[in-house]
């Protein structure tokens, strides 16, 4: 049995990556989608999710909407930067035909725990906005920790500073209480934050050889992520690229040999001055038993052949 | 030629320990100590490392008075809870005789900057204090950034929480901008923070080896360390012993693959809420050239069977 992935995203257009990232491994089988807030609302999210994986050419890849706000909050409002960075629509403002499926009717928290009952040790989940879906199934169905595959995460910056303020990394800052609580649960957790994901960068170079492939899904990957490419000139014009955040959080769950990982159990700071950073938890520091690890080196060369490979492949179908 | 070390200490406990450790390796000759604030004054701190320097057998070694406060400050006074781990006199009121020897009358940051340019690559400075007297020499002679062997510090915490506040370790919260100066400077540099020094611990077993001696240094060690562990169970009553902060540092210059580290270039948060935080520097990540690396991972065992060697047969001596 192939492995089964489940990404829970804010798409987004590094999410709309990592979904073409997931679509062009064979290695394992997208079996859900589900949606989360962030970079846009849960509905504009899902509604990018389910025209994305149209475009794709997968229709039949199920899309969840998740729960719509933090978990401590009763709203979400996106942030003027996430617009900034994703456009307005999430997708670098290029647009593309609404899907004419509509969303399940179930619950995505209830699809998550669902298929960890299924599949078991086969199921990757992949978050890559807030914590808030994952953190919700395990308050529901606390056993899942032991009974799943592996949660590969997009967040955190351990090693390196956040991209919201000094400590805080933006999908973290989204629900800190969320990843609190799911670092103290004992749940196999690979964390893929800034440490690796500002050193994988994407350029004009490498979206122009999508352009050149002359298919649909090739211009939306070069113009979307040309936007994206844009607004990191003005957001970090010192780095030189794109972030490829949550695709790589993608290629660390299918080869994790990707990454150079510090095996240590994390907290997220909750209280106080630095609510929403993501450091290792002093009190568990000397247990034997290490839950969690950290992506703290990443072979940039080679995951950005095997970003290319797989996007361009599926985009070229 | 054997390689060449100095020591730059607020000597206090842990100090002292590092001393009992540099002394023990044969493959260091210890030429020098500089005296820093912190744990204790200057003045206390340089009575201390002539004191225990003649207990152990070696009054060859030179003691220089360092500068007595931060680099942004006039003044130092020792923090109430450096007294309450380190005892009034800085090596756990245990009494030991005075040297008959005074300081060496020149400057403690023209012998470094001498040191360097006499041993070079030969030499390796191990700062367990403040880093101001290391700063003050690489501004007065910028040049030794390139001359020196190494630079292995005790002090920061890069993926832990700190011991100051939740951001910030003791040394490097006594002067955050010298730290800052020389994390920046392009000098080689290893830092071994709580990272690894929380998981080296000793206790009451270890120390009662070094009573049972029956020598002036063994019963001086054990009650020392002794006063030490008893101030830990109040400060750190979760951790199960003392911390081997100083004497790690001292034992990764010695032999660095006692340690596992990441290649980082690092800096020091100076301004904003998080003042005295150690990190990696976003802006220098993608540098290809790594000046500093970080102790991530230690071989306990290995260490504090090193350690015990090393004390032991200098105490018993």
């Amino acid at each position: 049995m192939s492995k089964k992935m489940i990404l829970d995203l804010d798409t987004g257009i590094d999410d709309t990556l990592a979904i073409a990232y997931a679509l062009g491994s064979p290695e394992v089988e997208l079996i859900g989608i589900t949606g989360t807030y962030g970079n846009v609302l849960v509905e504009q999210g899902v509604r990018n999710a389910l025209a994305v994986t149209d475009l794709f050419g997968h229709p039949e890849v199920p899309v969840y909407a998740g729960l719509p706000h933090a978990s401590r909050k009763d709203s979400f409002e996106v942030l003027p930067v996430s617009a900034f960075i994703h456009g307005q629509n999430g997708i670098g403002d290029v647009e593309i035909p609404d899907s004419d499926r509509s969303p399940e009717s179930g619950s995505a928290v209830d699809f998550i725990i669902d298929a960890v009952k299924t599949y078991g040790k086969d199921l990757v989940y992949v978050p890559t906005g807030p914590m808030t879906n994952i953190a919700a199934a395990l308050a529901k169905a606390p056993e899942i920790k032991d009974e799943i595959g592996k949660i590969v995460l997009m967040g955190g910056a351990l090693t390196v500073c956040g991209n919201v303020d000094p400590w805080q990394e933006a999908n973290i800052s989204q629900d800190p209480d969320a990843a609190d609580k799911l670092f103290r649960s004992g749940a196999p957790v690979t964390m893929v934050g800034l440490d690796v994901t500002l050193q994988t960068l994407l350029t004009y170079k490498e979206t122009a050889t999508w352009r050149e492939l002359g298919t649909p899904a090739g211009r939306f990957l070069a113009d979307m992520t040309d936007y994206y490419i844009k607004a990191y000139e003005t957001t970090a014009p010192k780095l030189g690229g794109c972030g490829l955040h949550d695709p790589l959080a993608v290629g660390v769950a299918v080869d994790p040999t990707l990454v150079d990982t510090l095996k240590i159990n994390m907290k997220v700071d909750v209280e106080g001055p630095t609510r929403g950073r993501t450091i290792g938890d002093n009190d568990r520091l000397n247990d034997p038993v290490k839950t969690m690890q950290v992506a703290v080196g990443v072979d940039v060369p080679r995951f950005l052949n095997e970003f290319m490979t797989r996007i361009t492949g599926l985009a070229k179908a």
